[in-house]
């Protein structure tokens, strides 16, 4: 496991009564104490190249997207042939295009829990964060039908639920439901900022709307510069359409209409509605 | 008590205890039935004028804006001299103005607990939604010290935490801080449902930083009408700005440059932490 924070460390966690064992690889040396004195890790190194890699061993990449892509780039020259490589990095194409890369002797498979805080570290993670949520596979050409099946069963003891999907249409996806929402949340922060202007009354009257539009900006500023640096091009395209859905909402409370509002304020309700129903049963 | 939706009820359950006598006035058949049957209300009516309406009974208005405002007109030609009144509408310019409009034997003040939920109605109501909350009050010329004591006994008894700003900064502040959150929130539902266009793939890839960010579009339409009707100017000044601030943030990822870029994730971070430090101490 490549980076023992909160993605990696709750994954350990939650499959480790089903491993042979664990092998934590983290810069910071407290979390390298904390994954061995917590009975997670059984070794822990600082880099990839302590690690003897052999043959049928899972490397998990669990860190952010950069890291793991020069990550795979020096496993090349360190890893056993018949090693397994999979990565649970937050953008796909560009981790796939340097797995597709990779000699002809990798397995590898990219990998997307939908899961996480906005607060991040080993300290926070938990057997339970996977449990019941999706988690993405993206197929490379590097992916062997046993590779797949090998992440199918590391899902399946995670309790999360599989959707494989190829990477291109993942980093379009998440740019629409995590990225962008992200960057809203950072901006109305900003704005939010920028008016209390040092007072401490708009804090004051802040309510949970306020705390659940604003939590995601609290995220990791490594993970989200990964991500905003490697899905620029699907990024750009869903701010620029936010851009226009909100000035047709600008326009519509600058009319007034009465009867348009509502219509629209009950559309909302119902899009709402539905997307619960849809999380909640698994069917729409 | 006008209204025993969320926030009437929830209300009444928690002064219940503290109260001669809660009569319970909605529209509702199924509320008022509820309301009596619960034991939270002593009786209830249709409408505010088969109540008699007595000196020294605390009037407290808990509907959608539109309708405090019409029943305060109604009120004048219904309450007895000495009566108190009382709203909690999201809006409190238009009604506070009506306020200074009533008969100098009316004692009346604006109030506004910013605590709520996305769902609505009395069977979602609890005695703790305004425990450790904000509670604005923001006085008129109809407010008396009586009826200013009145309105903080009644927010200590909710367990909550009082909040004296004028209508005007009220309003200003809330769309910042709640209209505003919720048009994001609207806007980014309304986009991934045009997007998902009836398939499932983008709920299914969606996660908690989505459930954060829509959970405020499905906030009740009938109170967001009146909230964006009233508040329109207010609510627009904040739309134009963060379009300013969003299209700043487009350019930014647009330029990708890393050390601007983190530099700002990292300023979103602080921001963040500063204000749930404000939050959770009452200091920063």
């Amino acid at each position: 496991m490549v980076g023992f924070g909160l993605m990696g460390g709750s994954l350990a966690r939650a499959v480790r009564p089903k491993m042979r064992s664990v092998i934590a690889v983290d810069a910071d040396p407290n979390t390298r104490h904390a994954a061995i004195e917590s009975g997670i890790a059984d070794a822990a190194f600082a880099t990839i190249e302590e690690v003897d890699v052999a043959a049928d061993d899972l490397v998990i990449l669990a860190t952010p997207v950069s890291a793991i892509i020069d990550t795979l780039n020096r496993l090349t020259v360190l890893a056993t042939e018949g090693c397994m490589v999979m990565d649970i990095g937050s953008t796909k194409w560009d981790i796939c295009r340097t797995m597709n890369g990779l000699p002809g002797w990798f397995q590898a498979i990219g990998g997307h829990p939908m899961c996480g805080k906005e607060t991040s570290g080993f300290g926070v993670s938990s057997a339970e964060l996977y449990h019941n949520q999706t988690f993405i596979l993206t197929p490379t050409v590097r992916t062997t039908p046993y590779l797949k099946e090998v992440a199918l069963a590391l899902i399946d003891a995670l309790e999360a639920n599989p959707l494989i999907i190829p990477p291109k249409e993942h980093d379009q996806t998440v740019a629409l439901i995590s990225h962008l929402p992200y960057l809203l949340s950072a901006t109305l922060m900003q704005q939010a900022s920028n008016i209390a202007n040092g007072s401490d009354t708009v804090w004051h009257v802040s309510a949970s709307g306020f705390r659940s539009m604003s939590r995601l900006s609290g995220s990791s500023p490594a993970m989200m510069r990964d991500i905003l640096l490697t899905n620029r091009p699907a990024v750009i395209s869903q701010l620029l359409r936010y851009q226009r859905e909100l000035a047709e909402v600008v326009e519509m409370i600058n009319d007034g209409d009465r009867d348009a509002l509502v219509a629209w304020l009950e559309e909302k309700q119902a899009q709402h509605a539905h997307y619960q129903t849809v999380k909640n049963n698994g069917v729409s």
